[in-house]
Parts: structure tokens; sequence; C-alpha cells
């Protein structure tokens, strides 16, 4: 568990990269602060097929840190610079080769104790859709130190969707839920109705016009208001 | 058409009564201005078995008017102080003794060409759920001076669902649609299968957990920023 020196600067923003040992996985990660320092944290899930630093969560990245807010993201199963990582296979199964959700749990849960021995404990929330979400709705599920989350993209469906379902109704913390109206990928449907199995009376879903990479840039915005809002 | 006597001062804001004459029909209406004037409109449309000054429409008018924007409303067919009104009749009867779609159009267009006679032109819009939506929905697919709506709680159902059906494709205007995860009167897969079919490209969905009534505070006062950013 360290820092390596896989590092950046974006503005007034240091980005960190650290790799992790988790039950015999590498786990590479990543951490974003502001000059000014930061007095909470908001995990970043990246979506399938990309990594811990797509464009956009950097761009997330460097909304939260201008809120105040530190991120931190790492690769999932099978993605970015995993050393499972293999581009060039089939979505279903990198997650599994990768290790699916268990490892999911416990990769996310080693990164957040990393972060939180290196930097201490801050109210911390979750942003993550689509792949980000099958990641994220099982950490914000089990993970009593997620406060609040940002999810969607994602419904009873793909690699993991019988441990969506199972875990959905465990959510106990307010959620907003994005869904893209045309999504060509993840069916409709599915997302509604795995908006509807989240436990939390605090949910809320987010519908627009679009296909599944279309979400309009206002509620990539007010996404990050949520987040401020209720880790204040 | 002429200002009535039942004026009311809710604070800072003035409070006048109007009658109108449309096609022989009595049309009561009301219009709210704050004491610094108004350079935007929003008309309220009330909610079934409810009327034009019932409490929650009361209180959109003095959250607009604190943003500067003046407010109107006029009862339904059948509803509030109409001649025709008959609280004890089944809410369809209603609908349709008092008029129906056609009526509805021609009563708010109406409603809207004497407010502008009186107060001048200026950048309007529509708020209305449930039978606000009913009315609502036509009103903003037909009246090109309605630049922006929030519709909701209503689907693919109810005494004019054919119209609904038929006119949800012509509304061009950004749309905010609310919904009810738990709604017991319209049935949640008609509000979205009526929110799918609406014509605008600006259209978002927000949906909640609750009955046909709950819809959280949050998202009314979310709706009058809505209203207030689209009207600027």
């Amino acid at each position: 568990m360290s820092w390596n020196d896989r590092n950046e600067t974006l503005g007034d923003i240091a980005e960190s990269g650290f790799t992790l040992s988790v039950n015999g996985r590498e786990v590479p990660g990543v951490y974003w602060e502001g000059s000014k320092g930061a007095d909470r944290l908001v995990l970043l899930g990246h979506g399938g097929t990309t990594h811990k630093k797509t464009e956009y969560i950097i761009d997330m990245a460097q909304r939260l840190c201008a809120q105040g807010i530190a991120a931190m993201a790492i690769d999932g199963p099978g993605h970015g610079d995993r050393p499972e990582s293999d581009a060039s296979g089939e979505f279903g199964d990198r997650w599994s080769t990768g290790g699916g959700t268990q490892a999911v749990l416990e990769d996310w849960s080693a990164a957040l104790d990393f972060i939180e021995a290196e930097k201490g404990t801050r109210p911390t929330g979750w942003w993550g859709l689509s792949m980000g979400t099958m990641m994220g709705l099982p950490v914000t599920a089990s993970e009593e130190r997620i406060k609040v989350a940002v999810l969607g993209l994602m419904g009873t469906w793909g690699p993991n969707k019988e441990d969506l379902k199972r875990l959905a109704p465990e959510v106990s913390c307010p959620v907003r839920f994005l869904v893209q109206w045309d999504d060509e990928i993840v069916p409709l449907d599915t997302c509604l109705e795995l908006f509807g199995m989240l436990g939390t009376k605090k949910k809320t879903l987010h519908g627009n016009p679009g296909e599944h990479a279309a979400v309009p840039v206002f509620e990539i915005a007010g996404s990050v208001e949520y987040l401020d809002r209720y880790l204040r």
C-alpha cells in the first residue's frame, strides 16, 4: 500500500498515483486534491472499457476539487492499469476475470482505508455511472462510510445483475440516479426497475433524452452540487 | 372581460380577481404580482377536485412573486367558482361537462390575452401537475407564448388521454416532468410513457418515491428555479 511516482498537476490540483495489494490483486489508484486542501471526499467509479483517468473522470475530479472536495479512483476489474487488464476482452469476461463484485468491494474498501490513513477521515460520497454503478451500488450498500451517491446508466442487467438486485434494497443513503431515455446499451426499463429497488427513501431519478453516453452537462454539474450539498 | 372585486393582499403581493366570458362560459381567474412588479409570468394549473386558489397554488404564486415573476390561475372545467362546478360530481364528468380540452385551450388563451392586454407581454411559462398537466400539456403544445413548462403526475391516462397522446409530440419548449414512483392515482408506467412522447428535446424527468400528492418540497422549490432560469 503506497504512493507511486505517477503524479501530475492539473492547474492547482495535485494528482497522486498509488498502488495497493488486495488479496493478491494489484490495484492501481489515483487521488486528487486542490492546493487549498479538501474536507470531503468522493470516490469516482469509471465506466466499462474506460479507466480511472478517463476524460470524464478527470473532469469530475476537477469539478469536485473546485468545491473543496478531494476525489479518488481506482481501476475496475479487468480495466486500465490492472495486470489482468485485457482491452480486447469482452466486457463481461473482463469483469469476471478481474474478480467481479466481491473483488470490487474489497478493492474499494482497501483504497478508502489507504486514503483515510494518509489523509484522515472525511465525509465521503460516491459518483459513478454504468460500470461505475456496477461497482458503486454494491460499495454504497456495503460501506457505511459512503453517505451519498450519484448512480445510474445501469439496471437489473449485465454481469453482476444478481448482485445489484440483492444489494439495491440495502442502499440507505441519499441517491441521485441518472437514466438516459434512449439508452442503447442498458435497457431503460431495467434502469427504472433498479431505481425502484433502491432501499433508501431519499432517492431521485433524473431522466433525459439521448443515448447511453449522452448525459447532459447540466446533470454532471448538478451531480456535483448534489454531492456538495449532502457532504456538508 | 374585467377585474372583479375579489382582491386580497398576501404580504407584499397583490392578488386580483377577474372574470372572463369565453364562448358563453364564465371563467373565474386570479392574478398575483409582487409590489416590486414582475417582468415574467407563469400560468398555474391546479389539480383535480381543487381550484385556482388552493393552498399549493397560493404557495407557488408566492414563490414566483419572490423571484419577480407574476402568476395567473383560472378555475379548470367543472371546478372552483365555475357556474357549472359540481364538487359532488365524478372527476371525469366534471372535466367533460366543463368542456374538456377544447374549452381549456380557449379559456387559458383568453385569460392570457386579458392579462397581456392589462399588464403587457412578458416571457411566459406554465406550472401544473396532475389535472394541471391535463390542462397544461395541451396549452403548452398549442400556445406559442408558453416558453417553458413544469408538468407531471399525469400519463396516457384519464378523461383526455387521447388529447394528451396527440398533443405531446407537439410540445417543443423545455419541460421538466415530475413523477411519483408510488403514484396510487395515475399509474407510473403511463406517466413515463407520456414523458417519452413529449416532442421537445429539452425535457428532464424527475422521479421520487411516494404517492401522488407527496411531491417533495425540494422539487417544488426546484421547479421555481427551473422556470426562473428559462424565463430570463
